[in-house]
């Protein structure tokens, strides 16, 4: 089935997996920032934020250049898209479950119909 | 943007993090087994493969039932459409920028044929 490089979506996988890095992605998503930028919101400190970067970093999301003593990051979303297409296989699963469904409600609503017009009938 | 359940996405990412996981999942996706059925192919224990087994019903992805001694998985997709639908906001960086990558080529291979024919009616 999907044939993805295992040891990149363990990276991404995990990298993503932290609500905090998943707001630095949103916030990069943005527009690029410096890392103290990127650290304002949040309420850790610079030192935490500056790990958090680090992982996603190692995980190829964030690229950085250091321009004198500030480090600029941008994002970088080509490794999701690997754990996109990993995620895509099980697609079908949910889409063959919600039209399973969908076709139940429409059979109990004919069904439904049916038994209020013979009803109707009989009275 | 995105609205989750931000603990339900770090479980799910957590759990679908590890190599061992996803092919636990990618079994379950041909057909539902027992913990017995879905440790064999992998080289580690019994225990490491129901540790495995545990991340996932955690993450919601397993449904377990105990039927006699056997313990029956069956794959649950739904928290994985969070997880994609999280993903899919990410979606249209990788094509921004595939289309101006294709934008460059077909300039570039226009710029190049007009060279070609310029150089043939200049000989």
């Amino acid at each position: 089935m999907v044939e993805c490089n295992q040891d990149a979506l363990d990276l991404v996988f995990s990298a993503v997996a932290d609500p905090t890095r998943r707001a630095i992605l949103q916030a990069l998503a943005r527009k690029p920032a410096t890392i103290t930028e990127i650290a304002k919101p949040f309420p850790v400190s610079l030192n935490a934020v500056s790990k958090h970067v680090m992982v996603l970093e190692r995980a190829g999301l964030i690229r950085r250049e250091v321009l004198g003593r500030e480090h600029h990051c941008t994002l970088e979303p080509y490794p999701l898209r690997e754990a996109t297409a990993w995620l895509d296989h099980y697609r079908r699963f949910w889409n063959v479950r919600l039209d399973a469904l969908e076709r139940y409600v429409a059979r109990k609503m004919k069904a439904a119909s049916k038994g209020e017009s013979r009803h109707g009938r009989s009275h």
